[in-house]
């Protein structure tokens, strides 16, 4: 290979290793995922958010109640929207979707607060960036929630847990502890999941050693990106379009699910909730999920069940040796439908714990850069032609 | 080179090669730059902003001046701000920045415009977002400025071209037409370069279909990056730090230029407004600026040129072999003031060109997509370990 031969690489730099990352890993081959350490499934189980947040954050769990307790102190009053943001979030509200102005409401956050290019602070300067971006997410999304349906913004309340603290600022109701602890399971594991779009997007903009609140809002920006960002309330629309929960009081609901999903395999169409691009096994977070749905009962998580068996049937009669499997989306729009988040905040919701992982691998980036730039290959007509004269 | 052999590439992707693109190039050698196939120099010189436009978003340049007319009545609407966004920027301008404002302001625009996903657009329906997005930039940021100072915000006149208007927002006087000419000509040679950092960050975003908004949000946040965008207020500065045009009264200006430059290239500083990473001969903007600096006359250019001839001699003589040469910022702060623009809008000034060739890009990707998204290798502690308990 000469000096002029550029390097190939296929396209999409699908499968290209660009940098070394101590924040965790996919390994799609045997089902699992992990954050740094720690399967992430295990952490779902066995800690709460603050503590895998604290984990992600500073590199490791808290060995102690205390260390617990300082960290869920530390973040508690970052969790309050900003003068500057409470006055315009109506606003927000009201030009468009939450995922969108959440994009909005943290770029004005950063200016609010004054946020300086990650290259001109100190690693504690940069965390405490970092911090308030995570903190304050979940804050603004369930005021925009609330916002655009005519209702005031519900303050955190620092005697609640993560979880708890986000139903509670989404519907004003204190959540039964059920509902708390499985959404806190699936918040977790949704933290990170390997170098993503929006992940990788945040790293590229840490790279030019722009602030916490460029990266950030760059990532909102990719994970609202159709071809990236899950989409669990198109999983559960899967369930509606079969006739919802009343489909379990037909003689035969096999039937109706042949009807519905047969026709769509036949005719190619993607099965919302089925098939993943890494995992060639069952997705760990389905599995997660799917046991939590059980927990949670309901006629929705019953119905779900019994989709899943059938779809993967009738996949593997029509779509032979592909392996197709539920993947996160099918039994996260069942567990948040459970918990009481309606279907238009179930990405809001997954966006409000990725956040702590786009800034862990900003973080990491800041750390050690170098920006990242790769090239383009000119295909146009040659250059330079004479600029024509305008006739 | 196995299946399981990560391809090895180089750190931060220099020199690799992700994609075609007939949008331009930069052929760093030859000291030559070019928007499709002409020459932005040639460009520059021989078209007004406009044209230019036309060409990087349509592919071609206007043949006729009734083509030209049509383009300009088709942008000039557009160059007003939304209502939405009209009522919420003097809280924006409060909060920071232009750039960082900029950044909230166009995310608001397009949640407000209903910006959708490119992926479920049209060429027709994506090509107008980017006009909208383009067409708005100036507005936005002219308004930030005034606001900042605490001036009322002055909209568009569709008499003025794109330039003499600028200046128009900025002051609120109409410019002399050798102020407009000359930035005219300066923001056509900025409206693209290559593959920069925050052109890469657009088209990440871009390949997951997200819709214009989020790109470009995600561009003005990567140009914010120190490491990225340039810094013309700073060249500028190296001029101030000498005792500025009064150096020119001196009887020895050279001894004044050495005691300040020699000490900093000694140090190993990096001399603001030398040295570029991809040419390695002149730079052909900073040659068309300095001959713009030279027309536009006034004693701060007759000090850029002293100043220039003289660093770049120390540089040869303290950096034999390097072949340092000044670079796009020397001039453009120069020109830049002379044409009235103050220090703290050179920055937003770039990025209100630059915008174009990011919504060129954005739409190139989006017109053949695949999404961007490269692989990290995991180098922390071996995973799993198991959870530990609280102590």
């Amino acid at each position: 290979m000469t000096a002029i031969e550029p390097l190939q690489v296929p396209r999409g730099l699908k499968g290209v290793v660009i940098t070394d990352t101590e924040v965790g890993d996919v390994r799609g081959a045997e089902g699992f995922y992990h954050y740094r350490q720690y399967s992430a499934v295990d952490l779902a189980a066995s800690r709460p958010l603050e503590d895998v947040w604290q984990l992600l954050v500073d590199g490791h769990l808290p060995t102690s109640v205390a260390e617990r307790s300082r960290f869920r102190e530390e973040v508690a009053p970052l969790r309050r929207l900003p003068p500057a943001l409470a006055e315009v979030l109506p606003a927000i509200a009201r030009a468009g979707e939450p995922l969108d102005g959440l994009r909005t409401a943290l770029s004005l956050a950063a200016e609010a607060e004054g946020m300086r290019p990650t290259i001109d602070l100190s690693p504690a300067e940069r965390r405490a960036d970092a911090l308030l971006l995570c903190a304050v997410t979940p804050t603004v999304l369930c005021a925009l929630h609330r916002l655009r349906n005519g209702r005031e913004p519900i303050g955190p309340d620092d005697e609640l847990g993560w979880a708890a603290n986000y139903l509670w600022m989404l519907s004003g109701r204190r959540p039964p502890a059920a509902h708390a602890a499985a959404l806190g399971q699936y918040l977790v594991s949704t933290i990170d999941h390997g170098f993503n779009a929006s992940t990788f997007t945040a790293r590229v903009v840490a790279s030019t050693g722009a602030d916490l609140g460029a990266c950030v809002v760059a990532a909102v920006g990719a994970l609202s990106g159709p071809l990236h960002g899950g989409a669990p309330s198109r999983a559960l629309a899967l369930l509606d379009t079969m006739g919802g929960v009343d489909v379990l009081d037909l003689a035969d609901p096999i039937a109706r699910v042949d009807a519905v999903v047969r026709p769509m395999i036949e005719a190619g169409d993607k099965i919302m909730g089925f098939g993943h691009a890494v995992y060639r096994t069952d997705d760990p977070r389905s599995l997660l999920l799917r046991d939590l749905a059980r927990r949670l009962g309901g006629r929705q998580a019953e119905l779900g069940e019994l989709v899943e068996q059938r779809v993967i049937e009738l996949l593997a009669e029509l779509k032979p040796g592909r392996g197709l499997r539920t993947n996160v989306e099918f039994y996260a729009g069942i567990v948040m439908d459970a918990c009481g988040v309606p279907r238009s905040m179930f990405t809001p919701t997954f966006a409000s714990s990725r956040v702590i992982g786009w800034c862990a691998n900003v973080l990491e980036q800041a750390a050690d850069n170098k920006i990242i730039r790769p090239s383009a290959r000119y295909v146009g007509p040659p250059a330079p032609q004479p600029v024509p004269a305008l006739g």
